[in-house]
């Protein structure tokens, strides 16, 4: 028998690989000659470097870059070979700035190319990057000039960071930018489809728990429509109003192309190979709730797995009532890992963790083998 | 399909037929066409007579009796039929009284008798009777008082009640008996194995724990041993020592059998004919742990399902890390209820297990189906 384990982290308690590995564990408890295979997994989101770092063998780096409020920040990401997963928030994260000080008129994207840059330098040409849970409303503007692109005002100066800069926009430069890129191919994990402007852009859907008052909101949605219309770019594809625009900066002037971070990460991970020799898949995250069906990483698994017509089990930190809709999308069955009342902090003690999924994992397998008997 | 369930109460949430009907609610979720019977369960302590009044559809009585420090106390009792089915605890318990007031000395088995005449002159024959907890070290000798026995002292007078006053027994009249003992048959759930007297007797080992000091010890050892001798009783049949004695008045006095609970419970129940036509046998239990294999009542239905060649899941409120022990005994996988990481009071909540039960007994069987195809 050959079992597929795909989990992604437990946030505060495991890893995805230390979370397939126990699952694995406790199968091998009941199943002593089953192959199991444990490949990383990740939506895009936080865990998503770790897990691909870890998974792959790759190797993580931390560089100094601009912060999305202009102060310096360390910025972490991984290289597996010529592959760089990077994750947007390590450079224009929202919670690198305290609340008080959240502007995203000023916030800018300028570290999400310095990153970029460090990565050509080592001589990455492919890129993962993940792009959720921004402060910055620039439409990627602050990353282009970090790449060498030159956004330039009436008089032929550098508009100032920040999505107020674009207001001023009047014509881009793109002969400066990084000759590597051209030999680039970036794949931006991006789990909504928010255009660029009106409402239902980045402005008016994201830019008010990024501390945009009403008028913030107006002065940006029309920056961001001079910039799309600067760049003749197209900003009602799905996806451009990601991360206060930044994925209309990637798609427009990278190449990228815009994708569900699960689906990415399976790509990259070949788990379409995986599973096709697996007689059964486990997955699961942390927690299972309604929003798991929304794209998240275990849907993305059992969605993959049902095409080839495989088993699909699932374990998580817990599960809420709502969990259950997850039945009907290619999750078969699927276990919480508590097994006591602990107090919230013990539940997400790293050891406990990994003895509850063990252990869980075990019983599950032998209600498994009880049903094949 | 044909399923069975059998769960002991989860104390503090679902009695047993509750919890049965969630699990095989849990099952038709995924097998609407199995035929799920459930039957009560119980250990013979605290649950036994809802397990049974409901399971078996019967009623719950309630009488005063003389408590054991000699108040009055309500003592509930269940009849089906002719069947009494009782907990000492209910007349003599050690709960019933404050940890300041207890007196193995003292403290007297009467109220027990005086539930036995109840049932007895509202036409029960047969009873079943739990004898865990008791706060009393007499031997039973209250419970035989109150059925209409003499224990006399050398004067020809009545002995003292409690412990203490079997020091002054010079004989014993049986003659003054209540007739209709002599067409009843008792069967008594005794979880311990320990003698009357010695080192290992009721006073040395139980006393401590219901107030003795040593020197009480010595002298509720002393009058327990003059017990036995004037009875011209066997003080050394194994469980004659449990609950302080009384062990031992119901074998010599009333001609109980002594058995383990869950084992009492399964035959008065049938669950060996339920058992031979069962597909899968689901039991459980509030906690799993390291107790459950000392004669609990998930192990019992394990062992007596097992008997027949049949497959066995568990389900319980919580477990802990030794709860593995319960797969070498019969018990094939286990599975605890917990959601989410609820606080204690929201865990115990009987509307919550109730739901928890349902989720989780729906995620077992189709992982079990799954095995199965």
């Amino acid at each position: 028998m050959k079992i597929l384990f795909a989990i992604d982290s437990f946030k505060g308690s495991l890893g995805s690989i230390e979370a397939g590995a126990a699952a694995a564990e406790g199968a091998r408890r009941v199943f002593p000659d089953a192959d199991c295979v444990v490949r990383p997994l990740a939506d895009g989101g936080e865990g998503t470097v770790d897990a691909l770092c870890e998974g792959l063998g790759g190797e993580r780096r931390t560089v100094s870059v601009t912060g999305p409020a202009g102060r310096p920040v360390d910025a972490t990401y991984g290289i597996v070979g010529d592959l760089a997963i990077m994750e947007m928030a390590q450079a224009a994260g929202l919670t690198l700035v305290p609340a008080s000080e959240r502007n995203p008129m000023r916030a800018t994207t300028f570290g999400v190319g310095e990153m970029i840059a460090d990565a050509v330098s080592r001589g990455c040409r492919r890129f993962i990057v993940g792009i959720g849970g921004s402060a910055t409303n620039d439409g990627g503007a602050g990353m282009l000039q970090a790449l060498g692109f030159r956004l330039l005002d009436a008089a032929g100066g550098d508009i100032p960071r920040g999505g107020e800069g674009l207001a001023s926009l009047a014509r881009i430069e793109r002969q400066g930018a990084l000759p590597a890129l051209a030999d680039c191919a970036f794949r931006v994990a991006c789990d909504v489809a928010n255009p660029l402007c009106g409402p239902d852009g980045a402005s008016a859907v994201f830019g008010p728990q990024k501390g945009a008052t009403p008028e913030m909101v107006t002065a940006l949605d029309a920056a961001l429509a001079r910039f799309a219309s600067v760049a003749h770019g197209a900003p009602d594809v799905p996806g451009s109003g990601a991360a206060g625009g930044l994925g209309f900066a990637f798609r427009e002037f990278l190449g990228a192309t815009l994708a569900r971070g699960v689906d990415i990460v399976l790509d990259e991970t070949r788990f379409e190979e995986a599973v096709r020799e697996a007689d059964l898949v486990v997955t699961g995250e942390g927690r299972l709730d309604a929003q798991t069906v929304m794209g998240k990483a275990p849907i993305g698994v059992a969605q993959a797995a049902k095409r080839f017509g495989k088993k699909v089990i699932a374990f998580s930190g817990c599960v809420t009532p709502e969990a259950r809709c997850v039945n009907a999308h290619g999750i078969d069955a699927f276990f919480p890992i508590l097994r006591g009342v602990p107090p919230l902090e013990a539940a997400l003690d790293r050891a406990a963790a990994r003895e509850n999924l063990i252990a869980t994992a075990e019983q599950v397998f032998r209600c498994f083998r009880l049903g094949a008997h």
